[in-house]
Protein backbone atom coordinates (compact mmCIF):
# COMPACT_ATOMS: atom_id res chain seq x y z
CA UNK A 1 0.00 0.00 0.00
CA UNK A 2 1.21 3.34 -0.82
CA UNK A 3 -1.27 5.68 0.08
CA UNK A 4 -2.11 7.44 2.99
CA UNK A 5 -2.20 5.38 6.35
CA UNK A 6 -4.02 7.42 8.95
CA UNK A 7 -2.92 7.36 12.55
CA UNK A 8 -3.58 4.66 15.34
CA UNK A 9 -5.31 5.88 18.18
CA UNK A 10 -6.24 3.62 21.33
CA UNK A 11 -9.74 3.48 20.16
CA UNK A 12 -9.10 2.79 16.42
CA UNK A 13 -6.33 -0.14 17.04
CA UNK A 14 -7.44 -3.59 17.19
CA UNK A 15 -6.85 -5.37 19.77
CA UNK A 16 -7.68 -8.86 18.23
CA UNK A 17 -7.30 -10.05 14.27
CA UNK A 18 -4.44 -7.31 13.65
CA UNK A 19 -4.41 -9.08 10.14
CA UNK A 20 -7.69 -7.65 9.70
CA UNK A 21 -7.47 -3.93 10.25
CA UNK A 22 -6.48 -1.45 7.88
CA UNK A 23 -5.75 2.51 8.33
CA UNK A 24 -5.37 3.16 4.83
CA UNK A 25 -7.43 5.79 3.30
CA UNK A 26 -8.08 4.06 -0.15
CA UNK A 27 -9.20 1.27 1.66
CA UNK A 28 -11.24 3.16 4.21
CA UNK A 29 -12.79 5.28 1.50
CA UNK A 30 -13.78 2.11 -1.01
CA UNK A 31 -16.06 0.66 2.06
CA UNK A 32 -17.15 4.48 2.59
CA UNK A 33 -18.24 4.75 -0.96
CA UNK A 34 -19.50 1.37 -1.50
CA UNK A 35 -22.82 1.34 0.60
CA UNK A 36 -24.90 4.35 1.47
CA UNK A 37 -26.27 3.17 4.53
CA UNK A 38 -24.35 3.81 7.82
CA UNK A 39 -25.16 3.76 11.52
CA UNK A 40 -24.65 6.89 13.60
CA UNK A 41 -23.90 6.15 17.46
CA UNK A 42 -24.40 9.24 19.84
CA UNK A 43 -25.56 9.26 23.18
CA UNK A 44 -29.01 10.35 24.56
CA UNK A 45 -28.58 11.54 28.45
CA UNK A 46 -25.16 9.15 28.35
CA UNK A 47 -26.34 6.04 26.88
CA UNK A 48 -25.57 4.79 23.49
CA UNK A 49 -28.11 4.93 21.30
CA UNK A 50 -27.77 3.90 17.29
CA UNK A 51 -29.27 5.42 14.46
CA UNK A 52 -29.26 4.24 10.42
CA UNK A 53 -29.16 6.20 8.05
CA UNK A 54 -27.60 7.55 4.62
CA UNK A 55 -23.91 9.21 4.25
CA UNK A 56 -21.85 10.40 1.73
CA UNK A 57 -18.18 11.21 0.89
CA UNK A 58 -16.74 14.44 -0.08
CA UNK A 59 -12.61 14.19 0.35
CA UNK A 60 -11.81 13.42 3.49
CA UNK A 61 -15.20 14.23 5.08
CA UNK A 62 -18.02 11.92 5.85
CA UNK A 63 -21.60 13.64 5.95
CA UNK A 64 -25.17 12.65 6.73
CA UNK A 65 -28.18 14.84 7.21
CA UNK A 66 -31.73 14.57 8.12
CA UNK A 67 -34.37 16.71 10.00
CA UNK A 68 -33.41 20.23 11.63
CA UNK A 69 -35.91 18.53 14.21
CA UNK A 70 -34.08 15.05 14.73
CA UNK A 71 -32.72 14.29 18.51
CA UNK A 72 -30.02 11.75 16.44
CA UNK A 73 -28.73 14.56 14.72
CA UNK A 74 -29.03 17.05 17.65
CA UNK A 75 -27.28 14.33 20.16
CA UNK A 76 -24.92 14.45 17.36
CA UNK A 77 -23.83 18.04 16.53
CA UNK A 78 -20.48 19.18 18.65
CA UNK A 79 -20.80 15.74 20.46
CA UNK A 80 -19.08 12.53 20.25
CA UNK A 81 -20.07 10.02 17.87
CA UNK A 82 -19.01 6.82 16.11
CA UNK A 83 -20.06 6.21 12.50
CA UNK A 84 -19.65 2.71 11.49
CA UNK A 85 -20.63 1.39 7.61
CA UNK A 86 -20.39 -2.18 6.75
CA UNK A 87 -21.34 -4.63 4.43
CA UNK A 88 -21.91 -8.03 4.74
CA UNK A 89 -20.35 -10.17 1.95
CA UNK A 90 -20.88 -13.36 2.77
CA UNK A 91 -21.24 -16.63 5.09
CA UNK A 92 -18.34 -18.22 6.06
CA UNK A 93 -19.16 -22.35 6.85
CA UNK A 94 -16.53 -23.89 8.51
CA UNK A 95 -16.13 -27.90 9.90
CA UNK A 96 -16.58 -26.71 13.29
CA UNK A 97 -18.83 -24.34 14.34
CA UNK A 98 -16.23 -22.71 16.06
CA UNK A 99 -14.68 -21.51 12.82
CA UNK A 100 -17.91 -20.69 11.08
CA UNK A 101 -17.36 -16.91 10.27
CA UNK A 102 -18.58 -14.13 8.19
CA UNK A 103 -16.76 -11.88 4.97
CA UNK A 104 -17.41 -8.16 5.30
CA UNK A 105 -16.19 -4.86 5.02
CA UNK A 106 -16.63 -2.19 7.77
CA UNK A 107 -15.05 1.14 9.03
CA UNK A 108 -15.58 2.96 11.99
CA UNK A 109 -15.11 6.52 12.08
CA UNK A 110 -14.75 7.87 15.50
CA UNK A 111 -15.64 12.22 15.98
CA UNK A 112 -17.60 15.27 16.75
CA UNK A 113 -20.17 16.06 14.31
CA UNK A 114 -20.03 19.49 13.18
CA UNK A 115 -23.25 20.88 11.75
CA UNK A 116 -22.94 22.90 8.06
CA UNK A 117 -24.35 26.33 8.82
CA UNK A 118 -23.98 28.07 5.70
CA UNK A 119 -27.04 27.84 3.34
CA UNK A 120 -25.05 27.84 0.01
CA UNK A 121 -22.75 25.74 1.63
CA UNK A 122 -25.82 23.71 3.05
CA UNK A 123 -26.76 23.31 -0.66
CA UNK A 124 -23.77 22.22 -2.04
CA UNK A 125 -23.44 19.38 0.05
CA UNK A 126 -27.48 18.42 -0.82
CA UNK A 127 -26.43 18.43 -4.79
CA UNK A 128 -22.81 16.55 -4.28
CA UNK A 129 -25.03 14.29 -2.42
CA UNK A 130 -27.47 13.92 -4.99
CA UNK A 131 -25.25 13.80 -7.67
CA UNK A 132 -23.23 11.11 -6.56
CA UNK A 133 -26.00 8.90 -6.12
CA UNK A 134 -28.04 9.85 -9.35
CA UNK A 135 -26.10 12.10 -11.70
CA UNK A 136 -27.52 14.41 -13.48
CA UNK A 137 -30.81 14.87 -11.11
CA UNK A 138 -30.43 17.62 -9.33
CA UNK A 139 -30.87 20.04 -12.12
CA UNK A 140 -33.95 18.24 -13.07
CA UNK A 141 -35.62 18.82 -10.01
CA UNK A 142 -37.79 21.65 -8.67
CA UNK A 143 -35.56 24.10 -6.68
CA UNK A 144 -34.68 23.73 -2.92
CA UNK A 145 -36.41 26.09 -1.28
CA UNK A 146 -34.76 28.17 1.56
CA UNK A 147 -37.73 26.74 4.23
CA UNK A 148 -36.11 23.45 3.07
CA UNK A 149 -32.91 23.94 3.29
CA UNK A 150 -33.76 25.17 6.78
CA UNK A 151 -35.53 22.66 7.76
CA UNK A 152 -32.70 20.23 6.86
CA UNK A 153 -29.67 19.44 8.96
CA UNK A 154 -26.40 18.11 7.69
CA UNK A 155 -23.64 16.80 9.85
CA UNK A 156 -19.99 16.68 8.93
CA UNK A 157 -16.76 15.19 10.55
CA UNK A 158 -13.54 14.26 9.39
CA UNK A 159 -12.14 11.02 7.99
CA UNK A 160 -9.66 11.10 10.25
CA UNK A 161 -9.80 8.73 13.60
CA UNK A 162 -10.81 5.87 11.67
CA UNK A 163 -10.09 1.78 10.72
CA UNK A 164 -11.47 -0.43 8.53
CA UNK A 165 -11.72 -3.77 9.06
CA UNK A 166 -12.13 -6.87 6.03
CA UNK A 167 -12.50 -10.42 6.07
CA UNK A 168 -12.35 -12.12 3.21
CA UNK A 169 -12.06 -16.35 1.84
CA UNK A 170 -12.59 -19.22 2.60
CA UNK A 171 -12.83 -21.01 5.94
CA UNK A 172 -9.82 -21.08 8.30
CA UNK A 173 -10.48 -24.73 9.96
CA UNK A 174 -8.29 -26.51 12.32
CA UNK A 175 -5.42 -28.44 10.11
CA UNK A 176 -7.20 -32.02 11.92
CA UNK A 177 -10.87 -31.03 10.53
CA UNK A 178 -9.25 -30.67 6.92
CA UNK A 179 -9.67 -34.37 6.64
CA UNK A 180 -13.70 -34.49 7.69
CA UNK A 181 -16.65 -35.49 4.87
CA UNK A 182 -17.98 -31.75 5.93
CA UNK A 183 -18.73 -29.15 3.03
CA UNK A 184 -17.22 -26.77 3.85
CA UNK A 185 -17.00 -22.85 1.94
CA UNK A 186 -18.53 -19.54 1.02
CA UNK A 187 -21.86 -18.47 0.52
CA UNK A 188 -21.50 -15.10 -1.10
CA UNK A 189 -24.04 -12.18 -0.51
CA UNK A 190 -24.41 -9.04 -2.60
CA UNK A 191 -26.59 -5.85 -2.28
CA UNK A 192 -28.67 -6.06 -5.78
CA UNK A 193 -31.26 -3.61 -7.61
CA UNK A 194 -34.52 -4.55 -8.58
CA UNK A 195 -36.71 -2.88 -11.52
CA UNK A 196 -37.49 0.49 -11.11
CA UNK A 197 -40.69 1.33 -10.05
CA UNK A 198 -42.25 4.34 -11.75
CA UNK A 199 -44.71 6.59 -9.63
CA UNK A 200 -47.91 5.97 -10.51
CA UNK A 201 -48.38 9.66 -10.51
CA UNK A 202 -45.58 10.47 -13.25
CA UNK A 203 -46.63 12.25 -16.24
CA UNK A 204 -47.60 10.15 -18.99
CA UNK A 205 -44.80 9.10 -21.35
CA UNK A 206 -41.80 10.26 -19.24
CA UNK A 207 -38.95 7.50 -19.41
CA UNK A 208 -36.38 6.46 -16.68
CA UNK A 209 -33.83 8.42 -16.59
CA UNK A 210 -30.09 6.85 -17.19
CA UNK A 211 -29.35 7.89 -13.55
CA UNK A 212 -31.74 5.52 -12.39
CA UNK A 213 -30.34 2.59 -13.75
CA UNK A 214 -26.22 3.74 -13.39
CA UNK A 215 -27.09 3.82 -9.76
CA UNK A 216 -24.36 1.77 -8.15
CA UNK A 217 -24.72 1.54 -4.40
CA UNK A 218 -25.28 -0.29 -2.06
CA UNK B 1 -52.56 -5.31 14.76
CA UNK B 2 -53.37 -8.10 17.56
CA UNK B 3 -50.25 -9.02 18.79
CA UNK B 4 -48.12 -7.44 21.81
CA UNK B 5 -47.78 -4.11 21.78
CA UNK B 6 -44.18 -3.10 23.67
CA UNK B 7 -44.77 0.00 26.14
CA UNK B 8 -43.04 3.20 24.82
CA UNK B 9 -40.66 5.08 26.36
CA UNK B 10 -39.01 8.73 26.49
CA UNK B 11 -35.77 6.65 24.03
CA UNK B 12 -38.18 4.63 21.93
CA UNK B 13 -41.27 7.02 21.19
CA UNK B 14 -41.10 8.78 18.47
CA UNK B 15 -40.46 12.52 17.82
CA UNK B 16 -41.65 12.95 14.55
CA UNK B 17 -42.50 10.58 11.70
CA UNK B 18 -44.69 8.63 14.09
CA UNK B 19 -46.62 6.96 11.59
CA UNK B 20 -42.98 5.19 10.72
CA UNK B 21 -43.01 3.64 14.25
CA UNK B 22 -44.08 0.64 15.43
CA UNK B 23 -44.18 -1.32 18.72
CA UNK B 24 -45.84 -4.00 17.67
CA UNK B 25 -43.76 -7.61 18.49
CA UNK B 26 -44.38 -9.65 15.37
CA UNK B 27 -43.32 -6.21 13.07
CA UNK B 28 -40.00 -6.33 15.33
CA UNK B 29 -39.89 -9.96 15.08
CA UNK B 30 -39.81 -10.41 11.49
CA UNK B 31 -37.45 -7.39 10.61
CA UNK B 32 -35.45 -8.80 13.60
CA UNK B 33 -35.04 -11.83 11.51
CA UNK B 34 -34.95 -10.67 8.06
CA UNK B 35 -31.11 -10.33 8.48
CA UNK B 36 -28.59 -11.22 10.25
CA UNK B 37 -26.12 -8.21 10.57
CA UNK B 38 -27.23 -5.39 13.43
CA UNK B 39 -24.80 -2.85 14.72
CA UNK B 40 -24.59 -2.26 18.42
CA UNK B 41 -23.34 0.61 20.15
CA UNK B 42 -21.91 0.83 23.40
CA UNK B 43 -19.60 3.02 25.62
CA UNK B 44 -15.44 3.31 25.42
CA UNK B 45 -14.36 5.76 28.17
CA UNK B 46 -17.85 7.26 28.19
CA UNK B 47 -17.61 7.51 23.84
CA UNK B 48 -19.91 6.23 21.97
CA UNK B 49 -18.38 3.14 19.69
CA UNK B 50 -20.78 1.19 16.98
CA UNK B 51 -19.66 -2.20 16.39
CA UNK B 52 -21.77 -4.87 13.49
CA UNK B 53 -22.13 -8.51 14.43
CA UNK B 54 -24.14 -10.90 13.67
CA UNK B 55 -27.80 -11.55 15.81
CA UNK B 56 -29.97 -14.13 16.23
CA UNK B 57 -33.08 -13.85 18.41
CA UNK B 58 -35.05 -16.22 20.15
CA UNK B 59 -38.42 -15.81 21.57
CA UNK B 60 -38.15 -12.35 23.24
CA UNK B 61 -34.55 -12.05 23.38
CA UNK B 62 -31.74 -11.05 21.05
CA UNK B 63 -28.21 -12.48 21.13
CA UNK B 64 -24.59 -11.76 20.19
CA UNK B 65 -21.15 -13.15 20.21
CA UNK B 66 -17.77 -13.07 19.90
CA UNK B 67 -13.83 -13.74 21.29
CA UNK B 68 -14.06 -13.80 25.04
CA UNK B 69 -11.32 -10.72 24.58
CA UNK B 70 -13.61 -8.97 22.41
CA UNK B 71 -13.52 -5.00 24.20
CA UNK B 72 -16.82 -4.79 22.24
CA UNK B 73 -18.72 -7.49 23.82
CA UNK B 74 -16.83 -6.75 27.46
CA UNK B 75 -17.95 -3.03 27.33
CA UNK B 76 -21.33 -4.41 26.26
CA UNK B 77 -21.64 -7.04 29.21
CA UNK B 78 -23.95 -5.05 31.81
CA UNK B 79 -23.37 -1.82 30.68
CA UNK B 80 -26.39 0.09 28.46
CA UNK B 81 -26.53 -0.82 24.62
CA UNK B 82 -28.69 -0.04 21.62
CA UNK B 83 -28.45 -2.94 18.95
CA UNK B 84 -29.94 -1.92 15.87
CA UNK B 85 -30.90 -3.55 12.92
CA UNK B 86 -31.87 -2.35 9.25
CA UNK B 87 -32.64 -3.02 6.00
CA UNK B 88 -31.93 -1.08 3.34
CA UNK B 89 -34.84 -1.83 1.13
CA UNK B 90 -35.07 0.67 -1.55
CA UNK B 91 -34.11 4.66 -2.89
CA UNK B 92 -37.21 6.65 -3.26
CA UNK B 93 -36.85 9.53 -6.11
CA UNK B 94 -38.84 12.23 -5.48
CA UNK B 95 -39.84 15.69 -7.71
CA UNK B 96 -37.93 17.99 -5.65
CA UNK B 97 -34.60 17.26 -3.52
CA UNK B 98 -36.24 17.58 -0.09
CA UNK B 99 -38.89 14.38 -0.47
CA UNK B 100 -35.92 12.10 -1.75
CA UNK B 101 -35.96 9.61 0.67
CA UNK B 102 -34.97 5.69 1.20
CA UNK B 103 -37.33 2.75 1.92
CA UNK B 104 -36.13 0.77 5.12
CA UNK B 105 -37.14 -1.45 7.90
CA UNK B 106 -35.58 -0.63 11.25
CA UNK B 107 -35.29 -1.76 14.88
CA UNK B 108 -33.46 -0.53 17.82
CA UNK B 109 -33.42 -2.43 20.86
CA UNK B 110 -32.34 -0.70 24.43
CA UNK B 111 -31.07 -2.75 27.44
CA UNK B 112 -28.09 -3.77 29.51
CA UNK B 113 -26.29 -6.90 27.32
CA UNK B 114 -26.10 -9.87 29.77
CA UNK B 115 -23.13 -12.81 29.38
CA UNK B 116 -24.25 -16.62 29.22
CA UNK B 117 -21.98 -18.39 31.97
CA UNK B 118 -23.58 -21.94 31.85
CA UNK B 119 -21.41 -23.48 28.95
CA UNK B 120 -24.51 -26.29 28.34
CA UNK B 121 -26.80 -23.26 28.08
CA UNK B 122 -23.85 -21.30 25.70
CA UNK B 123 -23.56 -24.58 23.38
CA UNK B 124 -27.42 -24.60 23.30
CA UNK B 125 -27.87 -21.51 22.46
CA UNK B 126 -25.22 -21.39 19.84
CA UNK B 127 -26.71 -24.57 18.12
CA UNK B 128 -29.77 -22.81 18.26
CA UNK B 129 -27.73 -19.84 16.35
CA UNK B 130 -26.38 -21.62 13.82
CA UNK B 131 -29.78 -24.24 13.31
CA UNK B 132 -31.66 -21.14 12.42
CA UNK B 133 -29.25 -20.54 9.59
CA UNK B 134 -28.34 -23.59 8.42
CA UNK B 135 -30.61 -26.48 9.49
CA UNK B 136 -29.34 -29.89 9.84
CA UNK B 137 -25.50 -28.23 10.13
CA UNK B 138 -24.93 -28.50 13.85
CA UNK B 139 -25.12 -32.01 13.66
CA UNK B 140 -22.70 -32.70 10.84
CA UNK B 141 -19.64 -30.21 11.84
CA UNK B 142 -17.06 -31.74 14.44
CA UNK B 143 -18.27 -30.88 17.67
CA UNK B 144 -17.50 -28.01 20.28
CA UNK B 145 -14.61 -28.12 22.13
CA UNK B 146 -14.69 -26.75 26.43
CA UNK B 147 -11.87 -24.77 25.22
CA UNK B 148 -14.20 -23.11 22.18
CA UNK B 149 -16.87 -22.52 24.45
CA UNK B 150 -14.72 -20.82 26.82
CA UNK B 151 -12.80 -18.43 23.89
CA UNK B 152 -16.92 -17.47 22.90
CA UNK B 153 -18.75 -15.18 24.62
CA UNK B 154 -22.50 -14.69 24.06
CA UNK B 155 -25.02 -11.29 25.05
CA UNK B 156 -28.05 -11.28 25.28
CA UNK B 157 -31.03 -9.19 27.00
CA UNK B 158 -34.76 -8.91 26.17
CA UNK B 159 -36.56 -7.54 23.48
CA UNK B 160 -38.26 -5.19 25.93
CA UNK B 161 -37.40 -0.98 24.81
CA UNK B 162 -38.03 -1.47 21.37
CA UNK B 163 -39.35 0.04 18.93
CA UNK B 164 -39.67 -0.22 14.00
CA UNK B 165 -39.19 2.02 12.39
CA UNK B 166 -40.36 1.55 8.27
CA UNK B 167 -40.63 3.24 5.47
CA UNK B 168 -42.52 1.86 2.31
CA UNK B 169 -44.18 2.76 -0.94
CA UNK B 170 -43.13 5.86 -3.59
CA UNK B 171 -42.04 9.58 -3.25
CA UNK B 172 -44.61 11.74 -1.63
CA UNK B 173 -44.23 14.96 -3.09
CA UNK B 174 -45.63 18.44 -2.74
CA UNK B 175 -48.86 18.69 -4.35
CA UNK B 176 -47.97 21.35 -6.94
CA UNK B 177 -44.65 19.39 -7.91
CA UNK B 178 -46.99 16.21 -9.43
CA UNK B 179 -47.47 18.56 -12.48
CA UNK B 180 -43.75 18.97 -13.20
CA UNK B 181 -42.23 16.12 -15.74
CA UNK B 182 -40.25 15.01 -13.46
CA UNK B 183 -39.68 10.65 -13.71
CA UNK B 184 -40.14 9.74 -10.12
CA UNK B 185 -40.32 6.57 -8.32
CA UNK B 186 -38.57 3.90 -6.34
CA UNK B 187 -35.43 1.99 -7.27
CA UNK B 188 -35.67 -1.40 -4.86
CA UNK B 189 -32.99 -2.75 -3.40
CA UNK B 190 -32.69 -6.48 -2.17
CA UNK B 191 -29.84 -8.70 -0.47
CA UNK B 192 -29.18 -11.74 -2.56
CA UNK B 193 -27.25 -14.98 -2.44
CA UNK B 194 -24.67 -16.25 -5.05
CA UNK B 195 -23.93 -19.48 -5.98
CA UNK B 196 -21.87 -20.81 -2.79
CA UNK B 197 -17.76 -21.29 -3.63
CA UNK B 198 -16.95 -24.50 -2.21
CA UNK B 199 -13.64 -24.83 -0.31
CA UNK B 200 -10.52 -26.04 -2.13
CA UNK B 201 -9.96 -28.14 0.66
CA UNK B 202 -12.94 -30.04 0.30
CA UNK B 203 -12.65 -33.86 0.50
CA UNK B 204 -13.81 -34.90 -3.05
CA UNK B 205 -17.48 -35.37 -4.14
CA UNK B 206 -18.90 -33.92 -1.07
CA UNK B 207 -22.18 -32.44 -2.41
CA UNK B 208 -23.57 -29.19 -1.60
CA UNK B 209 -25.56 -29.69 1.69
CA UNK B 210 -29.53 -28.45 1.08
CA UNK B 211 -28.72 -25.44 4.41
CA UNK B 212 -26.95 -23.87 2.06
CA UNK B 213 -29.33 -23.02 -0.56
CA UNK B 214 -32.05 -22.48 1.98
CA UNK B 215 -30.33 -19.97 3.41
CA UNK B 216 -32.87 -17.14 3.67
CA UNK B 217 -31.34 -14.18 5.12
CA UNK B 218 -30.18 -11.70 4.88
Amino acid sequence: MTTEQLEQTPRTRLRRSHKRGDFDRETINSILDATSLCHVGYLVDGKPAVTPTIHWREGDHIYWHGSSASRALKNSNGHDVCLTVSLLDGMVLARSAMHHSANYRSVMIYGHGTKVTDVDEKKEKLRTFLEQLFPGRWDMLRPMTDQELKATMILGMPIEEASAKVRTGGPIDDEEDYELPIWAGVLPLVHAMKRPEADPRNLKGLAIPDHVFSFARP
